[in-house]
């Protein structure tokens, strides 16, 4: 029994590495959240079992500890089997993939890690948005605006300095989100989100660190702010 | 004519993308630097001219103006001309990508991007070493150690207050990288140094940022501060 914990990229189906294609084309089991695109399960094998572990509407949301439970189960089930656990981007950004594995080592289960564009670099870098860029910028940083808001403790401080900021899961609480970083950056700074990155269904959002909660957005989506935006638009001639 | 600016992944050449891979099979020139691993370039077609930009000791070292110039010719040899610019990583972390782009935009030439699975996660991630992590790790800063000591007025500034900093390129500077980031983070703060990630020379290197820099590493190497490593540790049972 082996599991593999696969990152499956930022959504565009061919933005998988030929790593992970080659473990999700043997597996038994293919263990898996919400992704961007379910295309990239057609790579399974016919006899293997799809769990989906991610939110449904109107249903209970599975748990991390019942998320790994699922996974030990699957790979004890028989010595030959092979566990794909699929994560949308990479399985450490912000993927939980850490806890999976020290539930695994508990348990002496073997496994393999594949990385995966992360969203909060693909997208952008696709869309011809230079995350670092020569004089504008020479640090990035990636942050998640999904934080509990009921912790009694905020880990997420937003008081960043790199050049750019990369935030991922945060348009549920992009107002708030925003009006941390205004406590620490200018107001007028360029903000962009992308929407379905990578997908047909992409759209670009332009703003600044001010205006841009107050815009029409749909998830899933990442939310960039920094000068790079400006060598974006001049990339794309806007 | 098109050029396709590709990212090459962080070493092991199953780290590619499918796409990436596509436009491999079907270039007419490949221009590229030093990769991690040059079993990459053996995608293309047997007709394809493949052109190196990187650094060769005791020869010149070509400028970005003199790279950009020879994307240009190549693209320009005839109208269906296949070219692509493949650079290790992603071709925007610190890949100079939009520089190319924006000369490219100057030409008239038509182009699209690929991203890659960049080092500074791909590494990490491969090995079992979580960039983020549940109450250790909600951000993480990707930042060049590479900044030319000659700059006037330096652009890398260290105060960089992410959970997990990720520095791409600092081995040549490790010294003066660590004591500037010693002067915001506690010396003791857990570091780690990963050689020639995700190949079978891989190797891994622990200490302190205060320590880090006296141990004899070998490039390409990344390094990586924060609390993370002691996550890393737990799962590798050290």
């Amino acid at each position: 029994m082996v599991v593999y914990l696969v990152g499956a990229g930022p959504g565009d189906p061919e933005l998988i590495t030929l790593k992970a294609l080659k473990v999700l084309k043997k597996a038994d089991t293919v263990i898996y959240d919400r992704l961007a695109n379910e295309e990239i399960l057609k790579h399974s094998p016919k006899h293997a079992k799809l769990i989906y572990v991610g939110k449904k509407a109107g249903e209970h949301y599975k748990n991390q500890d019942e998320i790994n439970q699922i996974i030990i189960n699957a790979s004890k089930n028989n010595n030959d089997e092979i566990t794909v656990r699929l994560k949308g981007g990479d399985p450490f950004v912000f993927g939980r993939g850490g806890e999976e594995i020290l539930a695994l080592i508990k348990e002496n289960i073997p496994f393999e890690i594949i990385p995966g564009v992360t969203s909060a670099i693909g997208v952008p870098t696709t869309l011809g948005l230079p995350v670092t860029h020569r004089a504008v910028a020479t640090s990035f940083t990636i942050v998640t605006g999904h934080e509990d808001p009921q912790k009694d403790e905020k880990q997420v401080k937003w008081d960043y300095t790199a050049d750019t900021i990369i935030v991922l899961m945060g348009i549920g609480n992009i107002k708030e989100n925003t009006t941390e970083l205004m406590k620490y950056r200018n107001p007028q700074t360029p903000a962009c989100i992308i929407e379905n990155g990578t997908l047909e269904s992409e759209r670009i959002i332009f703003g600044t660190l001010e205006n841009i909660a107050l815009k029409d957005i749909n998830t899933p989506a990442i939310l960039i702010v920094g000068n790079v935006i400006d060598v974006f638009k001049e990339i794309k001639k806007l």
